[in-house]
């Protein structure tokens, strides 16, 4: 199997906010794309097969590396993070095959999705089994408090696509609603990420706070700089296709910003396209134009800043560092990727 | 919500050998029934009301009263049991969304399945959200080396449906093969299951595998038991319904010996109707003509009770008790409503 390799990560890297952490963690993180290449084998070769397909197809390993430097800015020194960072990842992983098979995607990173390539049955299958491989490395990390935060948080994952699923299709979900949705899907396993990090090295109750209000607060930002991406991004660089939330009939912040402050006419033609899901070649140059018109991917950035705000703020408490600094990066590369 | 009472399962196990090991741990199951309901609890709805559908419709329970039973064979007096049997209930719960969704099935135990009545998206993700509950009730119970068991239980699992997945349609399968499918699709879960109950009263290792042994060999039996029913379930008593395993494809002991004995005439027939998926309405009726001819449903019921001898044989390190009577009075429930 073929995992992309750091440099090259290095290289886009580079050009974002990403760099700083990426330097602090990277031997960690080679230990950690180890612990994942030999937790992933089965004898069953469907299973690496596929799973690796995935987990080499060059993720930034966005929420490993923030385990890894949050454990890294309470002073940690064991080995522990690493198991954890990848227990993370492979929640993650799991959480993104079966989303795929949720929502019918064909293209992934601008590859195609597991289940196009190996069918939505074994990607179920697959996923499982990676859920599994992360509660066993937790395990072996041995602390219990820290999987009664992880399998909390994977709890919590799972309601907030129950709810999105629910939502899809679904014009009339408010800002609130929405909100609630990527709070339970985006921002617990982002916040569990960063609060495992306090916790292993026993840190105060205040600190364990500050870095799950961290790792919220960015997941939340995280989530709706993808949304805007998602009707925004340059396909090239960052391997998505425009468009996909708005062919799966998925009701995104920009959408609902544009639906409220639209008139009737524009109403209706959410409706047809999002809410009946009766969709013709022109209507997403209609819907660009209509986000456009309103402000809605500017008013979604700026409400994707409010958050990271609040991020920046949380770190506040520890002491300057080298990590901070870098975690603090993390936060503006979640920002400016938007633009 | 509508639970089947308890009272119904009693009718239905009077006629059974459950029922002895249903008069032993009739309240801690009342118990567990409690911590189920409580459990799979969620603000968003259809998370309860889908996992109700499955988890209330009249299940045995076989799972979890084997924890039960294990931890009262070893004398346990605290109530770790009761969560651990729960997380086993809703580990198998899980699984069965998932294998609905990837066996495309429409009924089980006489009822629509979840993923007919809510679609697949729901099922794979309430099954995921059961998936972490039953890890958060292992953290509730607090042993880590009882998290390594069931994890690598939960892993095992999925190891064995992608197993089974890939033997799906291959009629070449040798029963061997089939063997490694069901120890690691049935068996484990049945294993762990019993095996807690050794560990939780910190028992010595010889009893700890004795019950490990137990629990595998019942869950090979059960499968295999299983396998013959799918060809001569009477539908109303089971709620089953007869040929869902030749309408799939799947390649089960049966079939397998069937295929071994027969002619090349009859190869044909399961080339066609297995290998390739082309059924005609009066198959089902010659596939089983077929069965009976080669003796295939008869040999597996042997083959069946070869692996509940091992169980038998495993337990009788153990004082002879009434619960150890119960445990072995399961074992025939087993073989028997193979007949």
């Amino acid at each position: 199997m073929v995992v992309v390799p750091l440099d090259t990560k290095r290289e886009w890297a580079a050009r974002t906010g990403l760099q700083p952490i990426l330097d602090l963690v990277a031997s960690d993180l080679t230990a950690v794309n180890e612990v994942i290449l030999g937790r992933m084998e089965s004898n069953v070769a469907r299973i690496p097969e596929l799973a690796g397909h995935l987990i080499a197809s060059g993720g930034k390993r966005l929420r490993p590396m923030l385990t890894l430097a949050s454990a890294r800015l309470c002073g940690y020194e064991g080995r522990q993070h690493v198991l954890l960072a990848a227990c993370v990842e492979f929640i993650h992983t799991a959480t993104l095959l079966h989303d795929d098979v949720v929502d019918e995607s064909a293209l992934r990173r601008g590859s195609p999705t597991a289940n196009a390539v190996w069918g939505n049955q074994s990607s179920v299958l697959v996923g499982d089994f990676l859920f599994s491989r992360a509660f066993q490395l937790m395990v072996d990390a041995g602390s219990l408090k820290m999987l009664g935060i992880l399998s909390e948080a994977a709890a919590r994952i799972a309601e907030g696509e129950v709810l999105q699923l629910i939502t899809t299709n679904d014009t009339s979900t408010t800002e609130d609603a929405y909100l609630d949705v990527i709070m339970a899907k985006t921002a617990p396993l982002f916040a569990a990420a960063c609060r495992v990090g306090a916790v292993m090295c026993g840190r105060p109750r205040e600190e364990e706070e500050a870095l799950t209000s961290y790792g919220r607060n960015l997941g939340i930002a995280f989530q709706l700089v993808d949304d805007v991406l998602d009707y925004s991004a340059r396909e090239q660089t960052l391997g998505k296709t425009i468009g996909d939330d708005f062919r799966e009939g998925k009701i995104t912040l920009p959408v609902i910003l544009a639906y409220r402050r639209g008139n009737d006419t524009d109403r209706a033609f959410w409706h047809r396209t999002l809410g009946e899901g009766q969709q013709e070649s022109a209507d997403l140059d209609h819907a660009l134009m209509l986000l456009q018109r309103h402000g809605a991917l500017a008013e979604t950035l700026d409400r994707a800043r409010h958050y990271s705000a609040i991020a920046r703020d949380a770190l506040l408490i520890f002491p300057d560092s080298k990590v901070k600094d870098a975690m603090l990066a993390v936060i503006d590369f979640c920002i400016e990727r938007g633009h």
